[in-house]
């Protein structure tokens, strides 16, 4: 992976202090706009074809009830985003951006014009009671996701979204979060997709079984023993989006803990990271700060599919047309407009 | 004015609510579908075709020395505007809105083809020796915006976007607010486009003195007394925005002002109004909390142009999406797609 060539930083930022307003008057777009020159090496960077990936895939976990959806919804939701009528088909009309369906590990036979085949196994096992996953099949979901990035680049891809749909995949984002975080266990967990004191009771009481049963410290063996598929995958995204330097929009405390893995893994992964929002998602918070991650938008989002994600969308466009487009203090007043 | 029918707003609360996805999963965005819907009167608000419009105008109070640029740089940020090279036409192409530039009162001679030509004045008068405007130049401002408004809804614009560019124009904006918010004068005055702390400290001088010489409590008044014709006319449109029933982008500090004059003269004129985001203006978060507005973004811009009103324009056409395209999750669940 080629680090960024902070060399040209200080050229970038006076690029933008020498845009046609005041100084940091554009806040945090402006620095956004540094940052996205730098992945993109050039003073000109570009976002017009934007490309979200949703990852599917079921978790083990939810057998013991972590959820308060069955792991039938994850089918019933990829069918609906492959029929256009998701949230994140909303959106991603709503921003122009294209979309991707990603079968990564759903527990259904899924077959698709339009959905991608990555399924490396029909969901993982239950992490209360063992590995969700073989390191062989860790491997296997980084790779594939890994492949997806390098793919989505040649295609001409400019800059890459993740998000996820899986039905009880906050738990495993929330064992991932606490080894690698690290962070105490109980703040980790969040009501998910929704629960009653009682479901949540039971949500806690699962997580502290699986970590009591493994306590792993490497990103590799963390995503192994707590899962899930589209978490690896999301993984690997990162990394391929790392190594082909293209921005990759992180969605929330899903795609977040994807993101930490991927930056434990290589840290050089975290240059390409935008992280879009901050969800209502409990340990979100906590997994922004483990990452010195300051995302772009607060909107009360706790949904996934990578809805925030697209809505960040604009912003990056902004911030390139900013650095790219927007004429120079020095010339307005020298009225060479 | 024909206030919103709240009658609808259960029937279309209950259609977000159920949409496929978890119970309050999209935050912020589905009280805003709820709200865009009733200002439609129709289960699928549409926000395809927007347009931001820049009000230009000039400042007598700048004479004061409550700007650290010049007044001449209002007439060349507009050649800037016209030339498509300021922050707002980068961020209008980024999010796909229609710009339009008006000439509110800006003290210069400017003529161009797409310069929208609706001079009440060429600036206004010292708001800290005498009152800046007429109530007939108010009243004129009040008319061209509101006559603009309705001319864009019928040229099918369905949701309106202000911003505007006026040096000097805080020192207006701080003394509305503390008159119509109200709030004492020091809380209001922010450093604008940025002041060092001399300046700063004779920006508050100047406004201590306007503050003392006029105390109106009625907004047309206090528009008349502290201007500025930018202000006027913005909130103007959105008194012809209320008028037409269109949703309207609210900007930052400036624009902010504006609506304060707006609903204050007209309570109704809140239902249309959509803040943008909170800027980094030192009044404006006092100015959102008189009006008990809860902004969309929070990016620490303090530019004006409009910038943070287009930033938020993706927002609203996803909120349009969900409720009127996405699936029901009893559909999804019945397997009804």
């Amino acid at each position: 992976m080629t680090p960024l060539d902070r060399g040209r930083e200080a050229e970038f930022r006076a690029l933008v202090d020498g845009k046609a307003k005041p100084l940091g008057a554009l806040g945090k777009l402006e620095t956004l706009a540094v940052r996205l020159a730098l992945i993109a090496g050039r003073p000109d960077p570009r976002a017009d074809r934007v490309r979200l990936y949703v990852f599917a895939a079921d978790h083990g976990l939810n057998e013991a009830g972590v959820s308060a959806y069955p792991s039938a919804v994850t089918a019933a939701m990829v069918a609906t985003l492959l029929a256009g009528k998701a949230s994140a088909n909303a959106f991603a009309r709503a921003v122009g951006a294209e979309l991707r369906i990603v079968d990564a590990g759903v527990d259904a036979d899924l077959s698709h014009p339009d959905l991608i085949d990555a399924k490396v196994a029909p969901g993982t096992r239950n992490a209360a009671e063992q590995p969700a996953l073989t390191r062989a099949e860790v491997d296997q979901a980084l790779a594939r996701g890994a492949e997806l990035a390098a793919k989505a680049t040649r295609e001409g891809i400019e800059l890459l979204a993740i998000g996820e749909m899986g039905i009880g995949n906050t738990a495993s984002a929330a064992l991932i979060l606490h080894r690698l975080g690290p962070a105490p266990l109980a703040d980790c967990i969040g009501a998910g997709a929704g629960h009653d004191a009682e479901g949540l009771a039971r949500k806690h009481t699962v997580l502290a079984r699986a970590a009591a049963r493994a306590q792993p410290t490497e990103p590799l063996d963390v995503l192994a023993e707590f899962g899930g598929l589209e978490i690896a995958m999301m993984a690997g995204m990162i990394l391929g989006a790392a190594e082909a330097r293209v921005p990759i929009l992180v969605d929330g405390f899903i795609a977040g803990a994807a993101a930490l893995a991927a930056i434990r893994m290589s840290p050089e992964a975290a240059e390409v990271c935008v992280f879009a929002h901050r969800s209502a998602e409990r340990g979100h918070t906590i997994l922004l700060e483990a990452l010195g991650a300051d995302p772009l938008l607060d909107l009360d989002l706790r949904l996934g599919e990578g809805t925030g994600a697209l809505l960040a969308v604009p912003l990056i466009r902004a911030a390139c047309g900013l650095i790219g487009e927007v004429a120079s203090l020095d010339d307005v007043l020298q009225g060479r407009i």
